[in-house]
């Protein structure tokens, strides 16, 4: 398939590879040219004004504020799409959001999956991502040959847009909550002068683990807060969950504590850091240090 | 051994079983007198005045004012251990409650070990619990037959007793946001429409999973809330971790907003029920009915 793919970053470049690896024509866009040269060499090609129409759009991009510019305002690529052809949007957007863009698609006589992603730069690369998506049948099946060059598993929850982002908030209140909960928890493991090595050893071993504890625990043990995830994507994440939460006369009273934890901190100058270090702001309101900490 | 045996709960039943299928001569204390007859027919002894004095004393009683009552205080048992004989006390309570008990088991010349407990009745009953220990090396040693009687893990958190219960109270910090955030979770799923059973199985194969979570959702799937664990000792156990944070001068702010609905799931009725009814009350606030509510 000819494929643009807009947004090359540490998810987006593991999976632009994929699909030229795949065989796919693959169009590269971003702001940044070295990213775009990266890929070059893989294989891809830089996207001219002058590429064929494509079969598929494939967008990677930050936010809801980048995916509307890049699919229908100012790169537009959807008018440039051939007629059926299909958009894959992978951003962490709102369901309304996710419904809009759809409406904006078939509008332009194309199909869209809402189609947000989750497991990390290494399994992006390895082409092995969790991918929650939905959206017509017909998008779904146009879309598949994609999906298998970057997915492992493709949960499908659903016909129309908005499903797939829906059930990706719900991962984030729950993996923001879980970072959150992590940072607290070592840092009153510390007030009480436990070893945070064996604690963590012990919790990952008990019922009070999780996903993100076993992830994000080491690097404060380890005090290395190389951003492997930025605390400050939380702001966004856990932002949308409150947002469609709200929208929903639905209280959430625990991911907006999250929420808050995660705002003090990069206020506190921890956003650009490893979103573990939300355990060092957690430590610093009660005088406490971690581990490698000064 | 002989063996004095306080609080013949879900754990605790299980707990003195073990150690009567290890060959310690168990003598039985419960309010229950049932309790007391089933695990006498299992060839246990209702403790008697007249007992033969007891090398050892395992408490699985509910909390710190049981614990008192049974070891120094109504019951007194503490007066009637060998010289030198061990105390082996399992309830939740805070660090500085320990370490006031050891003093006090000192005190008489006896030794003392702080061994919370984790890993549910199932565990209890074949053996396999995780205990966090802390005491004397001598403490330790003395326990050990009835560690290996009763736990698959034991581990060793320091010399003093209060590390014991403090790494139990870290583990309930996460393990009651944990809940708390699962119930938080499927009501934000339900209200948008997300079908539950496929959250449950999307989430637990993501980044947003924890123990609590694959643990609890499904009984929120199948509207099952028998009280496996009763939500209100939520209020018992996250009341522990504030309080020991306030000694601390430690903010918990995202363990204290999952107390917080606890307490308020409990107000509405809900504290008997299984705590995965905090889904239910999470639910309510948004005028949301979870799958087989009304």
């Amino acid at each position: 398939m000819i494929v643009y793919f807009a947004g090359l970053g540490s998810m987006g470049s593991g999976m632009a590879r994929c699909l030229i690896h795949a065989g796919h024509e693959v169009h590269l866009l971003d702001h940044n040219p070295e990213r775009v040269a990266s890929l070059h060499e893989a294989g891809g090609h830089p996207l001219q004004g002058n590429a064929p129409p494509a079969d598929a759009i494939v967008s990677v991009v930050m936010n809801a504020e980048q995916t509307r510019s890049v699919l229908f305002a100012d790169e537009a690529l959807a008018l440039r799409l051939k007629p059926g052809g299909v958009i894959v949007s992978c951003a962490t957007v709102s369901p309304a959001f996710a419904s809009e863009m759809e409406a904006e698609a078939n509008n332009l006589g194309q199909l869209y999956v809402d189609a947000p992603i989750s497991g990390g730069a290494v399994k992006a690369a390895e082409g092995t991502l969790s991918m929650m998506v939905s959206g017509k049948a017909e998008a779904l099946k146009a879309a598949t040959p994609l999906f298998d060059a970057m997915a492992e598993t493709v949960h499908r929850m659903g016909d129309t847009a908005g499903a797939g982002s829906a059930m990706k908030a719900v991962n984030q209140l729950l993996a923001g909550i879980h970072v959150a909960a992590m940072g607290e928890a070592l840092a009153f493991a510390a007030s009480q002068k436990l070893d945070l090595e064996q604690v963590v050893k012990v919790v990952s071993a008990s019922a009070g683990t999780s996903w993100m504890f076993e992830n994000r625990a080491p690097h404060v043990v380890q005090s290395d807060y190389t951003p492997l995830s930025k605390l400050d994507i939380w702001l966004k994440d856990l932002g949308i969950v409150t947002d469609i939460a709200r929208a929903a006369d639905l209280p959430v009273p625990v991911a907006a504590s999250a929420l808050s934890q995660f705002r003090d901190a990069s206020d506190a100058g921890f956003g650009q850091q490893d979103d573990a270090a939300v355990a060092k702001y957690a430590a610093s309101r009660g005088g406490i240090t971690l581990p490698g900490e000064r």
